[in-house]
């Protein structure tokens, strides 16, 4: 079947209509007509091709939520008319380690992105959520207990809100902990509202005065600015955990010297150019790590969608159409949205 | 009481014979008539006022094995005759979170480093093995069974062996796990035994293909010349741990992408000059990590002593007398040691 979407031809062009095809459902299928996709810094990147590997035309788009239109014969778990998440993942090996845990994101023979992932329907790479429809293997597929209203908010929990449930979980941020969240953007200000609902005393780190207040009302219980040198230097080495959403290059020891004994500086963006190299003793003298952590798996990121459910999480956001899609690039680049565009996906039949 | 000692004046002289003071025991004390002392890397930068800081004169040494021949009258762990052990640590607040944990080295208020410490007692900083006789409270005295003529060989336990132990305890290795030793020196040799004695499946990192069967013979089950690219790319995505002992600027993510997801490069060096920036995707695409770790704590410490003496594990050393120490550094620093310096403290009243 034909529908319509947006997407580019090449690099160095701006995202236009185009049609694509969809598979027929089949018996593992789910079939979902697409109401919303959010808008991830990661669809920007690979559009352009700027981490290279762009297969064009591309289609971007991971942050889905929708209603489910049909269902294949042998599909159990959902139904015609239910609403759906698809995140980052929309298929793995199934039987590696890491799949065999429910860890598909570390699939140990790599897993199927949203978009720009492997396949052999046409045109021999997935295509994502700016689109009108998608078709997934129920594996994937992902059930939305929010309330009708918020379903345009609950888009960006798909990628921007596993990446940071993830790690918190992960590193066991709970009450009695003190947790830093760097960076107040589509990521950080999910991880400020997730380590609060957590228990966690939650501190987030910005480097713009002007988003001192943004964050209280994120749920933050402190904000840093980490511009100001004393501000940083009265929380040295208190730090149970800090979730650095940053991806620009910046100085990590800024960070590091804040964790306490056995803390944790977790990074989830790549940045461009190399941050400069981590100061080792910081980390010797206090036995702190850095690790990385990506996206989630499928029962943890279900495990997100059901807690945001239960505590009234969404993202904050600003809905496009999406033939604003160029303009809201431009403006993601510059931080310039609180905190995450989402496309109205019925605005591709106009 | 004045004891004879060997230290230097300043950062650019030469070690030399000299004079110093110790305390006359007080209640809680311990004195030490000491036998052998190992040398370590620290030894020569803190001689040399490598990494700053240093005190003169200064008097290195905290790998000191040696006699018990007066207690104080509080002391009741240790008695006149016997065999005990200093490492690296003489004093810390034993009041902070860590010290109640019986992490002394990650002391809050800064643990009292057995030469170079901060000291009410003359000359204003501590002194350590490169000398007859140390005296020290006995919550930092440790107790040495192994059998008398491997006494200089138990010496380097107290600082190598405990620095590559502890990271091997706290990561959990032993029996099912693939850990790797990088840098096959005077730490990385006892981390291949130890590594090996707790089960671990141990592959020895080295740049050299001479060392190859040296490897073997310490306990290595596999060992990988790094240099060689083939080598290293047949391992990729395989090792739950690895320990790098190598304190010079060197390509962490030669080893970070050896690693298996959720698994951990260690580091015990302090480079002069900044290892080249670590790849964080190669951190996120695994949750990999990577930490730091400083010796270890007192109660640990007598673990591995008893560890060692029940295995049967020491040092592979190379004895000198005090006289030819600026030989021995020079020697050291072109690795040109198996594996260990120990200095016979005999040698002091020649």
């Amino acid at each position: 079947m034909t529908i319509k979407a947006y997407g580019a031809y090449a690099a160095d062009k701006p995202l236009e209509p185009l049609a694509i095809e969809r598979r027929q459902p089949g018996p593992h299928d789910v079939q979902i007509d697409i109401l919303f996709c959010g808008v991830c810094h990661s669809d920007l990147h690979t559009v352009r091709s700027e981490w290279g590997g762009t297969l064009y035309p591309c289609v971007p788009g991971h942050e889905i939520v929708g209603r489910v239109t049909a269902v294949g014969a042998d599909v159990a778990g959902f139904a015609v008319g239910e609403t759906v998440g698809i995140g980052c993942l929309v298929d793995s090996c199934q039987h590696c380690p890491s799949c065999a845990e429910g860890l598909e994101q570390y699939c140990e023979n790599g897993f199927v992105g949203t978009y720009n992932g492997p396949t052999h329907e046409a045109p021999g790479h997935t295509l994502g959520g700016y689109s009108q429809r998608i078709v997934v293997d129920d594996k994937f597929v992902l059930k939305i207990r929010h309330p009708e209203d918020q379903l345009a908010a609950v888009a960006p929990l798909l990628c921007a809100g596993i990446t940071t449930y993830s790690p918190l979980r992960h590193w066991k941020v709970g009450p009695g902990k003190k947790v830093g969240i760097v960076g107040i953007g589509g990521l950080g200000h999910m991880g400020v509202k997730l380590a609060h609902a957590m228990g966690a005393r939650t501190i987030a780190f910005t480097t713009s005065e002007s988003k001192r207040e943004d964050a209280k009302a994120l749920g933050a219980d402190e904000v840093i600015v980490s511009r100001n040198p004393d501000e940083m230097a009265a929380h040295e080495g208190s730090f149970d955990f800090i979730l650095d959403t940053v991806a620009a290059s910046h100085d990590l020891n800024a960070y590091t010297k804040l964790l306490r004994r056995d803390g944790t500086l977790v990074l989830v963006g790549v940045p461009e150019h190399p941050h400069p190299s981590p100061d080792v003793s910081a980390l010797i003298m206090k036995r702190r790590a850095i690790a990385g952590s990506l996206i989630g798996g499928i029962a943890e990121t279900q495990e997100m969608l059901d807690f945001c459910a239960e505590k009234g999480i969404v993202a904050d956001i600003e809905m496009i159409p999406i033939q604003k899609i160029d303009e809201a690039y431009d403006r993601m680049q510059k931080s310039d949205v609180k905190y995450r565009f989402v496309i109205d996906n019925s605005s591709l039949v106009e």
